[in-house]
């Protein structure tokens, strides 16, 4: 369901929604509100770049939309008709101010700002070659590198000099570029990462999902289609194709867990998905079950599914306290031991004495499974039968998605069985790769050809991973940005 | 389901949670545990006293426990095995840290803290008469009254001189009070607001609520009774009586929406009672329906307990943005005449071309419904048919909830039609008085005795309301407390 | 001159300010000009009072007036043509806000607030008594008393509520109080603290000296004398003796230290008065030096007295950093041996080779002398004298001013021989006790009935010491207020 | 004197103070006394970067050294036992803090700081130029040309890196540069502005002025000389002189204003000087006065100098308010019009009457000499007779300070009768230039080799200003950095 979920550090982290409005007043005001229906998307940090006349005005801070870009004064100061902005969850702990999106670069034509949701593979590879001819870097985004790719091009258009950087480029992006006069929205060959495209009167929008459009009264047009950029300007809309065309390889993840269910991720409903998902694996993983619970939020949508396929009926067998802020600390050892539980609780009148099947969307590292079927138990079930809306996620992301490595991916680790055991469920079942295919309306997955990047779950990664596979040989990490903000 | 539903503005509020702990080491940081699981009680303001040796330790705060009682350092100051805690919402826009409770005492037999949730319906007159014998006031709270009262008693323990302060009280209250070795709980006569007893290994708990009890691991032994005052000291628990006996009367609203879904009032689970009013709600007014939606997440047990008793699917039609903060600004008017929504959105996925029947809890001013409704059917739904799972809300409530005046309250001003009319639903139907009874577990309401505390539905105040008749004659909020903190 | 010295833990500290307008648009405003020109007399906290038609208006913060009262948004919303101030040191740890004054008292005739400068020498007798008859405190502070007896009295105005408070209280007091309609000033029978009246066109002003009517623009008119009260309202100024007459001991050291230069404290300059001081310190005790260095910036008129009288030059031989803020910590211990001076400098170019004459208003705790001692020898002096313009300091003062106890006064435990080796200067002089009469114009300092309270030089203490002797035969201190902000 | 003087808006500003410490444990503890010790170059920021290892540590803030690194959490986490540090006085409203100093590069041989005090003035036309090679300029400063010509020079060496790039810059410029093993000082050909080398033990230290070295306990060596370059690494101290050597030019106005008087500059005491252009001002401008007032704090010494020369005595007629923080705002216009005076008080006991000499540093714009002969007047003063310790300030700073366009200057607009008109003066005269090389110890000014630079006096400017040329014939301000951080 795209939020945090029961235990924030076992989950898988979206790094980045974006969002731009072309051509209507008080831009910077409507980016505000996309970014925050896109908050799930990251959590860590925001920023808003506005364009007026000659010149760029920016915000960007460190925490929630709503907590930064809420006074009068600040979007006042955001000025312009045109406006962009970035939502971020900091991957490698380096959550200073110089990495929070958008990226502005200063150049002989003007000036350029870039938000980026994805993650490029060979970015490191690029940056090293980069600062050997004298190129300066300000942050350890992968996303600064695009910026020195168009600061050297040749070309004379921006449209042109941003061909010409990405062509550089391997990885995942969905890109908002915006400079003088224009606003610029791209997707990666493989359309990894989701754009949309939306119209609010004559104003254009582009934003990750559709319900940063719902937001803003905006109406959905289409897709940004993988390898398309759209280039918005006085003059209207264009739409160029300037990749090799490749078969689009979609994120299936983002239709299990990371897009909001009020979204429509190519043409997908994801709310009905999450419920044909609940429902195949009610299919293929029967359980014997009195009452079908979903782990809060997120498992929701596919517990109805799958109480629906089942007959078992659904009922709320976990309470959610929704004042939980990120930094509650729970006091000392001592309190800590007694299996204090800040952000649920079990709710005894629906799971006393039941059998329960309990649906969650995914197991990443396993500890909160194991620390929610015990709060389960204890708030009186008979037995816990866990059921998982996705197949087990055996890999990690390197296209945007903050995963663990494997040796932390439980399913990395244990086959069903151990993992059941681990997690002290009387049963456990993931959804099948096939069946997954089968939810978000395909026949079966091709084998050869996959219809979407599935690489968390098959280890089948559509797009080379040139700095990874570097990373092998030297210390790529070590050698750059060698100043950390204190 | 007691927490801050879709329009803040157009909803009761409960005005506190109590908590307090005797007898465990780190008290101080278990209480701040327990009022987190009762922040739905009270969310401006949050206080803790703790007691150490001869000395107590104060930290009081405006904003969530979560956000003011988490770091090591502030719980660490707050020595002792003893401590109570109060979350608060503020009633009459004095919001100063000066209101928040505990409030504290220094008298010559030693200190003493008071955690109050009720409201005192003579505190004014009494206040009045204090104030002409030289006490001296630093708040505007009720509370304050009470201090004042055991201040000036002659008895001599401090058991006594509150007995003898209570009874010079009228209203509702349910006290959690601590002095030099002891900590006391004490409900009104009337029993009007919750007040429960659990115990955690050797020590004692007491809570406005269950879950405050789960959150810590302390086990549920029973509420304290209406009339009841406990008193835990050294020697264990004793029981007092000191009121002359009246039939109970506890809120029934608290069934209906304050309390947690997965607290037990009174020996009746919160989410059973909620579906149970669900389902005879389906009984009583059924709804040509292609879908049952909640109001989330209030709505979401009775919405549960109407879609079971109807036979008609259970859908989240409306997706919450779990990231608004209290803080965020819709930034422009022009904006706002959008007809933004910053905390939740319609799911077309679920709503459109369907006949969809939306529950909630209750209804107060009509605004929110009258959107709520409207994003409904911008969401593309044909027809929309508002159940609520309460009988209307005529009259104000005196005991404790921050209750609009009967002008404002679309029930007291408009009859069913009239408000299914102003509010844009194709129906509208309430639950009735007996329905509620029953759903609570009663044969039927006892018309010259009712069971609950229901005036808000029906007018008929169980305890006098001595300050309300008094400001018929006379002004006395002007008359008091006359320096504004700035 | 009344500022911070060279060591801020080592000097006698003024505990208050006061400052009040009556009749001036704006008042606030410019009590918060009056309380940054009297900043000097305390640096912790300030408040302001303001009183518009039935209602008074409160702000008061920790820190210093202009760090606090510089918001047009404050002082704004301290409306009114009436205002009282108040700066304050805290003396005891207990910084809390409950302690800033001005205190405020909700009576049954309408609300009152209360500056005070000096300190009640039975304060916490008459708290017990308080105590015991039912009065709730709200603070440690000795001011909170007068409130109580205020409340107390069974006179009917406030003026005379007021005199029956202050013939019951001992010590030194220099009040400014507001209540609907008036502003009083009044201080003890004794006059130890100043307090002036000043007039700005119609309006009224009080204030603890005259720099406070100088920034304001206000006329000095006269002094209120000791024991006088004198009562501001709409019908002018009356002035009343409440006291039995006693003559008046105003503290001498207001001279010395305290008051600022630019002051004129009972009809004598205080510049004029410490530049006698110096003189008179010359002919007492020369010394035989090239150049007279003040210890800055209070030692500079006595330093500029001494230099004329003895004709050796004066120059600035230790150079002050402006931008010292309290808050800055000396890193680590490695660094803190190193003896880093923070605040001062020794001036190389005047010192080096020279016999300095070092002149210092008072020594306390004898810490800062030893240290400035040395830095002079390290900035290359031959030889330093120091010379003080005061007579020892040998014992604490108990009316207002926050001084070590006994066996912390170098003074009280070392003679003179003593003293110079401790802090190692080639010779130590104090001006005697005849010659500080001397220099504010007394000829001689009657024996029996001294014109000035002298007690930090003498021990002869004018009012009684009721507390400190009671403090003998109990603990008081542990006594009262037993709840502490953490 | 080098502080804040009596109207902060009316004084020119020292752009800078720089630091750096290498081979001493805590250095950056160091530092951060250093800064501070030099805190009247530069309030508006400081920030500081140290290396431990192969990693720097940066923390950069607005605001004095002592708010922002005074916790042992921050210097903590600035390892190392080499550090370099920075103060700042914003010149352009663009006081972000991507321009606060040390500036960052990350290059392929490593990372490296520069902290610089000058001003570049062909640094814009450069910028043109590098931009149009494809840099990314993150600031508005100067410095960051330097930092992308050493990212783009050939050499090999950090040093030879820095050599190059230093050869293409003109204008002032005083650095310390910190890389892997190494810190480099470094002045422009002319030694424009100061550099002082130190030794702490076996490490050494550099830093703007004396002063900064005296706080930690650092001895003086010895200037960096003009034009040389000293490279500190484990191998101990190189010194280069990598320019063609050029007449050294040190900036006269240190000697007058900036530096601070405890500190020697070229060899020459600041505060000795000051006292010998007082005397020079005294022979060349007798004044008819009894008593000779300085403005203070910054017109002291030159204020005793002038009362020893002549004659008349020395007396502290203006007294200052110790408390004054940049916050304080005059709350409204009607306050405001009675002539507040925050920061300072006429002393009537020392003006009243007489014929006073009141002593400045300068006159930049004259709206504060105005304020001042005002507030002397009002405190009673018979007749004003100004000296200034300087001669008329015709011409703008183009070599790091922040002066005012000739338009704004008193002195570029009026002849002196005119100006002692204009500030109400009965006389005024300023110091010749001749009498100001006489004070700093020259026989007289070598009139086409002129020992100083002095073009802020004479309009003689020794290095080409080609921005400012090229400024008249475009507008470059608007061609770079299009983004502004709101």
């Amino acid at each position: 369901m795209g939020e945090r979920p029961f235990a924030e550090e076992d989950s898988l982290h979206e790094e980045c929604g974006v969002f731009g409005v072309y051509g209507a007043p008080e831009a910077a005001a409507r980016v505000a509100l996309g970014l925050h229906a896109l908050q799930h998307r990251g959590q860590e940090a925001a920023g808003i770049v506005s364009f007026e006349g000659n010149q760029c005005y920016a915000h960007r801070a460190i925490g929630l939309v709503g907590d930064n870009f809420n006074s009068a004064d600040i979007i006042g100061r955001l000025k312009g008709d045109m406006a962009i902005g970035h939502n971020r969850y900091s991957t490698t702990g380096d959550a200073g101010l110089r990495n929070v999106q958008p990226l502005f670069g200063d150049f002989s034509f003007g000036g350029l700002a870039v938000a980026h949701n994805g993650n490029l593979t060979n970015a490191m590879t690029l940056r090293k070659e980069l600062i050997a001819r004298g190129c300066l870097f300000q942050s350890t985004s992968d996303t600064e590198t695009i910026i020195h790719l168009i600061a050297l091009s040749r070309e004379q258009t921006v449209e042109k000099r941003l061909i010409d950087a990405l062509k550089q480029v391997e990885g995942a992006y969905s890109l908002v570029v915006m400079a003088r006069g224009q606003m610029i929205g791209v997707r990666d060959p493989f359309g990894v990462r989701p754009l949309v495209l939306g119209r609010l009167n004559d104003a254009y929008v582009l934003a990750s999902e559709t319900c940063g459009l719902d937001i803003i009264g905006a109406e959905y047009v289409r897709d940004v289609a993988a390898g398309e950029m759209v280039v918005i300007s006085a003059e209207g809309m264009r739409s160029l194709h300037p990749f090799s065309p490749v078969p689009p390889r979609f994120c299936i993840f983002e239709y299990v867990y990371f897009a909001r269910p009020d979204s429509v991720c190519e043409n997908r409903n994801v709310y009905e998905t999450r419920q044909a998902i609940g429902a195949e694996l009610a299919h293929e993983a029967p359980a014997p079950g009195d009452v079908v619970v979903p782990v809060p939020d997120s498992g929701i949508p596919a517990a109805l599914g799958y109480a629906k396929a089942s007959g078992i009926p659904f009922d709320l067998g976990i309470i959610r306290n929704h004042y939980v802020g990120r930094t509650f600390i729970e006091p000392s050892d001592q309190v800590r031991h007694l299996g204090v539980k800040l952000k649920h609780n079990g709710n005894r009148a629906v799971l006393a004495g039941k059998r329960v099947v309990l649906v969650d969307d995914s197991i990443v590292r396993g500890t909160t499974s194991k620390k929610i079927v015990a709060m389960v138990r204890e708030a009186g079930a008979a037995e816990v039968h866990m059921r998982i809306a996705s197949p087990p996620t055996t890999h990690s992301c390197f296209y945007g998605v903050d995963t663990p490595t494997r040796d932390q991916l439980l399913a990395a680790q244990n086959d069903v069985a151990a993992m059941a055991k681990l997690i002290d469920a009387d049963s456990l079942a993931f959804l099948s790769i096939g069946g997954l295919y089968r939810a978000v309306g395909e026949a079966r997955r091709v084998a050869n050809q996959p219809q979407f990047c599935d690489a968390c779950f098959t280890g089948e990664y559509p797009i080379a991973l040139t700095d990874a596979e570097n990373t092998m040989t030297g210390s790529q990490k070590d050698l750059f940005l060698r100043v950390a903000e204190v």
